[in-house]
């Protein structure tokens, strides 16, 4: 995950790597806007949308709070939903996809 | 809601005024990110998050698929995330609040 | 829906008919199992399991309020996570569809 | 978590200690009842409700897979809605919160 700087209003963009992927083409880097709120403890909550548009019609909104670990390492706890094109509302039931990821920072 | 345009890449920015709040100050419109796909066929998925941040430090956020109604007027079918701040990582359960809405078209 | 009688303990167990499935085989009515709180209010909050074996190896569980709609009729909101079975540990991030469902009295 | 024999429905009752909770009330163990998959690989598919009803009107459904994990052990991979009940229709959108939780098995 590559993040540009985040402006005054709390918004940045970035891009993001999966290594998930239920669609026929090829994985790419996808761009990710986030909005974050700014609060001085560092424990800040944010979201963010992912638009896969480059090999999916589908779309991946994540909500998430950065906390501090047992070794004062950043642990993102985050909740995902991921919404898959379907073709008409009868089909609407099966678009939305749910999970929780965590991330924790690397070196 | 009053939206921006869209742009090339499919992003925009708007405000949202929600009637539903848990937080203990007065609502006010609150600035919502977004990206959406660009597909020709007008059943988009998109996503956005929205930052409460002048009354809350929580963040929401919503994926969405935009579906013809039965008279022809846009239905927008949402699934949302609410992540309420909390203190410390063993209260991390309690963050995550989940629903639907759907939106119709006015007017 | 056919629901046998509320034991003492607030378990009952019931058949559910689906008209939503992504499954190769027939849909068929499937065993429901369930737990509902007891109050006077009759605005219990209750939960299910439907076991989908006879035609999926799908678990669904829905969670449940019971309110009074605007004309005094019983209207249950619900919420669902539905889990599709997969092969192993690195796909589980697929398993689990969400949503909302609203039932209302017929009759 | 005590379980009960599953019966030939693959329905079992239990009992689930809880460390998280939101209520007033001391936290006591609380029903469980569950409905899961029979299959024979082993990694079954399978739901259950838990009544909190000794200390709480919520209830929470879990809908889960069995996994082996690296080293040959069960992994529970879990995820759950938790109804808090509300006084009438219009607060429905505060009743449901998500999460994941993963269980491993001990000793």
């Amino acid at each position: 995950m590559h993040v540009s700087a985040v402006n005054s209003q709390g918004h940045f963009s970035s891009e993001y790597n999966t290594t998930m992927s239920s669609a026929q083409k090829p994985i790419e880097p996808s761009p990710l806007i986030s909005s974050q709120h700014l609060d001085k403890d560092g424990q800040c909550t944010f979201g963010f949308t992912i638009n896969w548009k480059k090999f999916s019609d589908s779309t991946a909104v994540f909500t998430s709070q950065c906390f501090a670990g047992a070794g004062g390492e950043e642990v993102l706890q985050t909740a995902w939903l991921l919404w898959e094109k379907v073709d008409s509302l009868p089909s609407n039931w099966k678009t939305t996809r749910t999970g929780c990821n965590i991330f924790t920072q690397m070196g």
